[in-house]
């Protein structure tokens, strides 16, 4: 018998992906968990862990954690309002006056707070993070993380160009800035981590841009951005860089294409030779359905990058989203495809439930390390969802998985775990 | 001073759309109601009701209750699972097998018991519902309905072909139970009633439908029915009624458009003609768009029909649509539009808040009477929210209102109200 003081063995019925192509339902089944990371996972508890207590979560169901790979932070006050924008005027109505505010670190405080209860409540256990291009309020923002438990990439914002006097910053400021939050992060914490963040082409000068990517090359650092979301937008691209011939070549020249791990957030609008260059270089796309439904950007045609190999991850893109819930942006990403599918004349095949659970579990938690599924090795992320309000008694554990999906709330999310650590609400 | 004992005086942030293009909005106001009806909306309580005990909700937010145009009361148990199929498929899957099960009055019972409830809880104070094919069953939702304190529609569903032979009627039997049920119920309740519920066209034979269009004049009752939600739909009717020249003109010959008010759902692919009679009867759309969506129907063109003065309310749909909550239908319903507005290149304008909220309220509400507005002789139909989980002490009252449609849930429902009574979840 193992006896380990970090051992922890949990029982429930076990739902996850594997493969995007199924569920693999384990009823009644134990996980072992040692220093956070599944040594374990099977029908009948292995003979060496007997002996050691069990949290038995009875007839509840376990699942993995939800990974949300595109997030404003500084926007969450803007969250459910103003609704009456397309993207680039959003920016200037709401967001950058918003962000301005976060040169106060105290009104940064408040808002990240809530912005952390409100994803630990909804069930997100790593999430990629823009902050603003402030330094103070960025650091406070990866020490509340730290604290809270869950895992996150967070971008310090650099933005030196075509935006607002009092939001801007100058470029050798904003790469200054930039590596001392890394040189201060890259090893404080194993799961709260610094990520190279340009807003977006239009508001980087060539210069910062270059800074950007010998920063991520020096450091080895993954680069987070936006990516044709809004013709608007790649018209400005455009006519700011005539020599590119698409607005992914813009990154890719300054070393922010898939040199490191690249997250690149929509991608609605993106040419055939942008996607060329996305599957080429191994980018990752950020699919953030609620947000390109509440801006009216359009609808990403996701069962056409599945096809081309290309990773597609999922993101709630608060406060253009609408919600932390990644799992009614699941919802939302199948119903998305549910139109294409519809639109294309029934050729590309919309998301099974399964599908769009992995990209919000194995495949998102995969920027994360070995995260977002139950196999030997990964991370024990997991939330316990009792749904005895849904009436589970009349439904099998894959119908009563859907139901929770589209019908429940935080109500039904019992427990939080991270790297096998339980995880609460943080009081700030 | 007025006594009365059946005087009600509510005091609190109300906010309401006499019209579409605004909200009304009235800070700590009045509202006397007296025998369940309007009597005064102000700010300043008129001096004839001064001294009577006042229902004082602070700084919540008081709003009309939703009304709820279309949903199928029989297929609660489906909510949130299979969403994996699209119209007809989904009908012979799930629709039919789960209807089937309502020759069980008890089993009706339990059904229908946990979807007033779940009605109730999200806010809905009117809903206009298809049953089944079952007296029996039927007979027990009007009486489910009534003790609730709910206003509602509800339709003895009638389909007599095309349809598997364990959900089929014969359509003497089809006539004959729908005219008793019409008798038993048509002046049992104030807000309770009957309404003429052919399936749609390829469920119902000639005969049947020409024996409903002549109860629903004799009786001089509404109607409620489907139509052109999905191709391979209008497909199937365009060859069972090879003379008609599209799929509302058979409702029409069978004088079950618009002779009397007449609600059909979903008219996503409406031919040109067809949308000219819709305007010309003056029959109302129920745009249903979290259906739509769930099913891969396709998105309706909201504006299209708006500038046309066509008559849009809004619907649940359930359990195509994955939630009894109006809210989010609302929610879904600007999202569809601003969709629809990207793919028009800006053409066809968004739906505002206040446009959709509308739909839900006075628009809807006008279906069962002066119901869903704040203004005198209207029946009292009201919600009380609360939303200080949602920081309101930022935001503006059209804010609040707005992140409590976007991000609110049934937990900000504190009080519903129904002609001026207060409704609680009912015990089954």
């Amino acid at each position: 018998m193992e006896k380990d003081i970090n051992l922890k063995i949990f029982k429930g019925n076990l739902i996850f992906t594997k493969t995007s192509d199924k569920f693999t339902i384990m009823k009644d089944s134990y996980i072992v968990v040692i220093d956070g990371k599944i040594a374990s996972v099977s029908s009948n508890l292995p003979d060496k862990y007997k002996g050691n207590p069990i949290i038995d979560f009875r007839n509840n169901i376990i699942i993995p954690g939800m990974n949300d790979l595109h997030a404003h932070a500084s926007q969450y006050k803007n969250l459910g309002i103003g609704m009456d924008k397309e993207l680039l005027p959003w920016l200037n109505n709401y967001t950058f006056p918003e962000e301005a505010k976060f040169l106060n670190v105290d009104y940064a405080k408040k808002t990240y707070g809530r912005l952390i209860k409100d994803l630990i409540k909804n069930g997100t256990t790593r999430v990629a993070l823009f902050a603003t291009l402030h330094k103070d309020s960025t650091i406070e923002l990866f020490n509340m993380l730290i604290k809270s438990g869950i895992g996150a990439y967070v971008g310090k914002v650099n933005m030196d160009y075509n935006c607002p006097d009092y939001l801007t910053e100058n470029y050798i400021t904003s790469l200054n800035d930039t590596e001392e939050i890394i040189l201060k992060y890259k090893d404080k914490s194993n799961i709260v981590k610094p990520i190279i963040t340009p807003r977006f082409v239009p508001s980087c000068s060539n210069e910062l841009m270059d800074g950007l990517g010998k920063l991520s090359y020096k450091y080895r650092l993954p680069v987070q951005s936006h990516l044709s979301e809004n013709l608007d937008e790649i018209a400005v691209v455009k006519s700011l860089h005539k020599k590119s011939n698409f607005y992914g070549e813009v990154y890719d020249k300054f070393g922010l294409f898939g040199n490191t791990p690249t997250l690149m957030a929509h991608c609605i609008h993106s040419s055939k030779e942008e996607i060329n260059l996305i599957k080429r270089n191994n980018v990752t796309i950020v699919h953030c359905p609620t947000s390109n439904f509440n801006l009216g950007s359009g609808m990403m045609p996701v069962r056409k990058y599945l096809n081309l190999g290309i990773n597609v991850v999922l993101g709630s893109d608060i406060s253009a989203g609408h919600t932390c819930s990644l799992f009614k942006v699941i919802a939302y990403a199948i119903q998305n495809s549910k139109i294409k599918w519809q639109e294309s004349g029934k050729k590309d095949m919309f998301l099974s439930t399964s599908e769009a659970f992995y990209m919000a579990t194995k495949k998102g938690g995969s920027f994360f390390g070995k995260v977002g599924s139950f196999e030997e090795g990964y991370d024990f992320d997991a939330l316990v969802i009792n749904d005895s309000n849904l009436y589970p008694e009349d439904y099998d554990l894959t119908e009563r998985l859907e139901r929770f999906i589209y019908l429940g709330d935080d109500r039904n999310i019992m427990k939080r775990y991270v790297c096998g650590n339980e995880i609460f609400g943080p009081k700030f």
